[in-house]
């Protein structure tokens, strides 16, 4: 039972799949997620936190590509009961939802964010914790309610920079996919629950048409498909006449919302429930609120998770990058949502509509990343008050308390005081803008040094001789004048 | 294996000790935690966050009052590993430094927030998932680090406006205890680590003084102590002579720092180290810049976790609450920190010098929420459009696009239509300050009424007459001057 002892120290690492994010990693994340709460309390969205471990029970399976139980999430015994960390946002509503209905508003419109865990198999740029960041309306069957998701979704990447040139929202319906899989001949209407495998095999090789492409989905629509390293994955044993039928509709996209819509009409031209369904969409996309990036009908949009029943949405960033392998290709998926209407039923038997969008703000913030919109260069560190003399130690520190009262970012070196060169790389690593010194003469003249650390920077980038005159690397200012001046220099770096 | 099912429908409950979190409880604590960070940031420490999910070999066994194995935290087997959820931000960053310290500036000083996990048994207001918020300085050895952590604790309260009227820091030294305890013949110096349990239960003892009082201290210094429930606690095992000398020391606090000193430098006149730990402790608080909370020497904080070597510290709330027994008594910590110097030689096996501080945020919330700090009734809900005639619902959704183009949070009623009635209570409970309302004959005239939800409640409770005619419950206003119209109306309830 007791595990050999591989060392006399405890091993420093996170666990596999799991990464630290360090300073600007974590304010980013932080600043970001503040300015979308700002778009969902626009919208009148409430907040809402749930806690991150739930019943296996409340949570349900809805991850796509997960055949084997108890895969895909992280899951342990507490007391005879099976507790697991979430792997979404909407399973833990529904629970929510379905535990306080009777003191919740009807609709019941919430935002949240936060964390959530899967067991998979972590690769490059995936990991096993990341963020979300959702907002859903319970209780309103209304299209009304889609369109002001995909309205949202818009405006809240506009108000990250994200607008009309680089974003779209891609939109369908999972009810003119059933229909089109109704008239490929994929439901038996005599027994609705036959050949709902086949189906969810349909819906996930779907999924996967943006990066598969037509052949890769055609092969997994009908036998299989090997992939490049020679894995063989069990295709959904469509005929080719059946795969021609999907086909049709996940390429039905055409050069306007309008022309495809008409096109869709047609592919579902001989059911009642498609001719609906498309209205459905058309309505949406006329409702929706589009000032940022505006709305495309695209029929290749699907969603893998199980749950959803009305329409599917994605945000995709069009401007384009070169992946791990050189290859320039669209940034892609960084939002996507849609209607489940049946999800709270699992609780109360009862059938309740729900639409909900999800922002998903790491791969957002490798898209802003991507884009250079990072690129500050000022020095955004502390000041920092270095130490010259340890007999000092408290003037040293009351220049930083008079610093910090002025709302000056600053710190007193704490590390070892006798190097003083180590004070300056300190101060250069934290990417300090300016270094206060006082030696013994200072002090005799109640003066202070202020060092500018972004200056040596600056100089070896674009100054000219004569910006570097007016402004010396090094200044002596009287310790009465240290805020004042201090003020003056910050602003001067601001953009 | 397969658990036999109760009923047709899946349990809908947070797992036993786990809470939702709702609208205001949730944005409460979200601007807490902005409000802190931005005088961590003034400090001068940067943001970091680790994961929810840790090795149990990293994070290590330190918390208080857990004697059996594997209690305490939640914890699961996963590939042969075993991995827990953080029951704290402290070891995670103990890990975090052992493992990027090649990379991060000496010392790293770093600020981080979240949710911690305790697999313990659950009380009133005792819950399995809470929020931490820390602080803490690696590498710094230096006195200053520990004054820096007492004045950052006493601004971030004085920043959520508790200042020097209802909170101090009680400051005491791990040091000033050990020398104590030496004192009172609890260390073999022959043979240092004998008597560490004894020690270990001496400072579980002392840390529920304030809970336990004299007495209850007393009988669990010595032989043991029966509770109210009848449930023996079996106690340390001292003298009445070694337990005279703890107490002296636990209840040696004075009118004035300055007399709690020579108390104590009375009472440890005979060990070099307590004399030390004595002036440390006079250094810590003469350099610590107290703007709000004052920093109290006080030897009954030696704070519960393990870890602590040097200096302890922690913030009061010095006003009364009544208990949930309807006694009136001091709300008590809010927060805490000290040195801990060998937690990262778990790691590297070299001794790392380090301080932090923790501040409850949930605890906190609960005393400004004591304090009657939340009590703005303004109706801070959004601005409902309603819905009286379905066929124009692209109508309803412009008005609200237009409210929220404009900045005004708002959003198109999207339950059922057909009953108004229902609307107009849906804004009642969303807290809406108005409702916009346009029927048919509203239409034609191209006007809408405003009706204003806020002075049903106003009326009935401080509004006179004269103000009743002033302000009409409902208003015509022109299409075009929405905008403006609600824009003055919602700046007229600001405080």
């Amino acid at each position: 039972m007791v595990k050999q002892k591989k060392s006399r120290y405890a091993c420093a690492a996170t666990p596999k799949g799991f990464r630290d994010y360090f300073a600007h990693e974590v304010t980013r994340r932080r600043d970001m997620l503040a300015q979308i709460s700002e778009i969902y309390e626009l919208y009148g969205f409430e907040a809402l936190e749930s806690p991150a471990v739930e019943t296996l029970e409340a949570l349900g399976k809805f991850l796509p590509d997960i055949d084997r139980p108890n895969e895909g999430v992280f899951a342990w015994q507490e007391e005879g009961e099976w507790l697991a960390l979430r792997y979404d946002l909407t399973a833990p509503l529904s629970r929510v939802y379905a535990q306080h209905r009777a003191h919740l508003p009807l609709p019941y419109r919430r935002y949240m964010m936060g964390p959530v865990w899967r067991n998979e198999k972590p690769g490059p740029g995936r990991f096993r914790q990341f963020y979300q960041c959702d907002a859903d309306s319970i209780g309103s069957a209304s299209v009304a309610a889609d369109a002001e998701m995909c309205s949202m979704l818009s405006a809240a990447l506009a108000h990250l920079g994200i607008g009309k040139d680089i974003g779209i929202i891609r939109l369908n319906s999972r009810k003119i996919l059933s229909a089109v899989m109704e008239k490929a001949g994929l439901y038996d209407l005599q027994n609705p629950a036959m050949g709902q495998d086949k189906r969810m095999a349909v819906l996930r090789t779907v999924d996967k048409f943006d990066r598969l492409g037509r052949e890769g989905v055609l092969q997994l629509l009908g036998e299989g498909r090997k992939d490049e390293s020679s894995d063989f994955t069990k295709g959904a044993g469509l005929s080719a006449l059946q795969s021609d039928v999907i086909l049709s509709f996940v390429e039905g996209r055409r050069a306007t919302n309008a022309q495809t819509l008409e096109n869709l009409r047609d592919i579902v031209a001989d059911t009642q429930s498609g001719k609906q369904a498309v209205d459905e969409v058309e309505q949406i996309a006329g409702l929706a609120y589009q000032e940022g990036a505006p709305i495309v009908i695209d029929p290749v949009v699907v969603r893998g998770l199980g749950y959803y029943t009305g329409s599917v949405f994605e945000a995709e960033l069009t401007f384009e990058i070169k992946d791990e392998k050189g290859q320039r290709r669209h940034f892609g998926s960084v939002a996507g949502g849609g209607r489940y209407d049946d999800l709270i039923t699992r609780f109360t038997g009862q059938k309740v509509p729900a639409v909900g969008v999800s922002i998903g703000v790491d791969r957002l913030l490798a898209a802003l990343e991507a884009k250079g919109y990072f690129t500050d260069q000022r020095r955004k560190g502390p000041v920092i008050v270095t130490v010259m003399d340890r007999a000092f130690l408290s003037d040293y520190q009351k220049i930083v308390d008079r610093l910090r009262a002025a709302n000056i970012q600053s710190e007193l070196y704490l590390g070892n005081f006798k190097n003083f060169g180590n004070q300056l790389k300190y101060a250069d690593q934290r990417k300090a803008p300016f270094a206060i010194i006082q030696g013994s003469n200072e002090r005799a003249r109640n003066i202070v040094q202020i060092k500018d650390l972004a200056l040596g920077e600056k100089i070896s980038q674009t100054a000219s001789l004569d910006e570097w005159k007016a402004r010396p690397a090094q200044q002596e200012i009287a310790m009465d004048d240290i805020v004042e001046e201090l003020k003056k220099m910050l602003a001067r770096d601001k953009p």
